[in-house]
């Protein structure tokens, strides 16, 4: 499954402390065990050798929980980088916008990208896209990922389930291939 | 609204025949009045004298209706491109990728980008996504985009209009202000 000479790389993305303010970002969310599959899949990664990037939001708002001013800023305990990990910042939801991720992976020489973190809808959603426009072998990992619930524009609220389960959908077999944890792990 | 030191760009995406053979795009489809409604902006464009830029998309798939070898590449008749109208060809789902679209833009002073065409959840959502990260003030109208219905990884099936809803309520706020053809005619 895995081109030793092509190492995939895990992003993890915006598993900050700050996504913890759930009425600030929308009220309920699903898949409480985003955080915990995310650290499974970065223990794996580690204990493989294979690259791995960190990313974290700036928010440009100083309201936001994610505002480097605030403490929700830092990355979660489960998955905080060790010293030799690559730590790249963001303020917009790509990560590939403005941060040089594409060149970094590129020089790197990796095409295959596994993305887990939050949220489902947006900032992963928009790495993916990106990563798989831009050409990159790309994996968003459903249990590793999580959603708010939103208003639709007429007012309509829909559950974080849908949410997720409509966002991940638009990005299979177009963008990525979503996967989950247990098959990453036993058979990458 | 419009600061006339900066007009709105029109952005077409994809309003191709090819897309009209439904059942490679996923059978069930919304709001047959896109294209209607993508007219009635078109022609208010033109009205106006505001920038146009017209998107299609070149398949890199043999089988699509969308390769340019292809009777659906061609750009539908009710928003065909007048001569002097700016025509950019796409090979990725974002608007934005490998076709310079973000220079042309900036070379002509526009900030401000109305994105209309097809389809809410893949082509329209990835280029209002980088629109908005890249900081262009991102308008999407609701009634001139439509979607197919999809599966979800678990099989679930979405409707055409789920999945338009969502992928809007996705967009609005946090990439997007989601707003209505009526609107723009009304208070442009």
């Amino acid at each position: 499954m895995v081109n030793k000479t092509d190492k995939p790389v895990l992003l993890l993305v915006d598993i900050q402390k700050g996504l913890d303010d759930w009425p600030f970002y929308g009220g309920e969310r699903n898949n409480l065990n985003a955080e915990a599959n995310a650290q499974r899949l970065l223990q794996f990664w580690r204990s493989k050798q294979w690259p791995i990037v960190h990313v974290r939001h700036s928010s440009k708002n100083s309201k936001s929980p994610l505002h480097d001013s605030k403490p929700g800023f830092a990355i979660k305990t489960e998955v905080a980088p060790q010293n030799h990990e690559t730590v790249i910042t963001k303020q917009e939801n790509s990560a590939f916008i403005g941060t040089g991720l594409e060149r970094l992976l590129k020089d790197q020489g990796s095409s295959k990208v596994v993305i887990v973190g939050l949220t489902t809808n947006h900032c992963i959603s928009s790495t993916a896209r990106m990563a798989g426009n831009l050409d990159f072998d790309t994996y968003v990992i459903a249990d590793a990922t999580a959603a708010f619930a939103i208003k639709g524009i007429d007012g309509t609220k829909f559950s974080a389930a849908t949410v997720h389960e409509v966002s991940l959908a638009n990005l299979n077999k177009e963008f990525a291939t979503v996967l989950t944890t247990a098959v990453i792990l036993q058979q990458w």
